[in-house]
């Protein structure tokens, strides 16, 4: 038992020094005895963890997605009202962006397509899946209009979270992220709720905190 | 001056050959000598125009930022509204990325930031700049609400749509660009345009076809 719990210590630390490497160089860039040695283990012990680059990059991404849905998963027990559950979602994972090495590498590595033979998908698919539930239950809560299309609505909030973290962390290092996301929810508010819970519903943004 | 235009076919040919193997093998994966193939030119008629894939990527994103930004000056000379020219220059865009392969790769290398030491700023910052200018002009046409915040947004519709482009590009091979294209405009306009002018204007997604 404390040789599986020492085994599963040392991978977690190949992923995080993974990730610092791959955040720092570039997928492209990373070599297999930087992530050693950013990780404290010999280029021996990695090998016997995971077998080449594209495996490392692969784990950093599932921790990655692991670490944002398991936060979002805390999101959704405080059984909010589902439109706050989007904003405090949104909140959750720009916090993780600024702070996380292992989320910073692995929202890059998803969103730089050309790493791979074939591009990742399934966090996508899981985070389209859950804002399009969630907006189903908005409408029926009464806070966002029954005229938006909820699969459109996910659809468009997922991919534009997307790009948002994608320009801060050009732009900006990541330094303004939290204040950006909050931005893309004062602009989206007064199109999605109904008008007449526009005014109780705008402070809504400030779930956003301006800072991590 | 015939000679000299022969070179610039041949300085253009390789531009082209470039985004096509970049778009296909990616940054890291492409190598001069596919490019040169993919050119149809020698590596030494390559390396007398560029020196490294460095400067070929940046090359590139050069070629789509002036093909791009050329064809929304187009869409300026017709004079609409600015709201509209807003919606047509999303069309552009996203036409040229259904079609034209050295603007897919050229965005493409633009977004994925890791393969450059410096990343790439300053196509967003014109593409800031120029909606930042629009919004303000639709907002005096009484087309965007005067609360509306039009440097809010423009830093939110550039990042989104850059988010709509890459996701459309991950999940659906850019099928379906267009038609994502239509649907980030029929979320924004309800929370954008005046209460009063909704009915009017919301035809105005219309202006983005549903396939190039």
């Amino acid at each position: 038992m404390a040789q599986q719990a020492r085994a599963q210590a040392t991978r977690d630390a190949i992923i995080r020094g993974a990730a610092t490497v791959f955040e720092r160089n570039g997928y492209g860039l990373a070599s297999i005895a930087d992530i050693a040695a950013a990780s404290s283990v010999t280029k021996g012990a990695l090998y016997f963890h995971f077998q080449s680059k594209d495996e490392l990059a692969h784990a950093v991404i599932q921790q990655q997605h692991e670490l944002s849905f398991s936060a979002g998963a805390t999101v959704l027990e405080q059984g909010r009202p589902a439109l706050e559950s989007m904003l405090l979602l949104c909140a959750s994972l720009g916090r993780q962006l600024v702070t996380d090495p292992v989320v910073q590498a692995g929202i890059r590595l998803t969103t730089e397509v050309s790493n791979f033979e074939r591009p990742i998908t399934d966090p996508y698919r899981d985070w389209l899946n859950m804002f399009e539930d969630l907006a189903r239950r908005a409408i029926e809560d009464g806070d966002i209009a029954p005229a938006v299309d909820p699969e459109m609505l996910a659809h468009f909030i997922i991919p534009a979270y997307t790009g948002v973290q994608l320009v801060s962390a050009t732009l900006a290092g990541r330094a303004d992220l939290l204040q950006r996301i909050r931005e893309m929810w004062i602009v989206l508010l007064p199109g999605i709720v109904p008008a007449e819970r526009y005014e109780s519903l705008k402070g809504l943004s400030g779930l956003i905190p301006a800072a991590a």
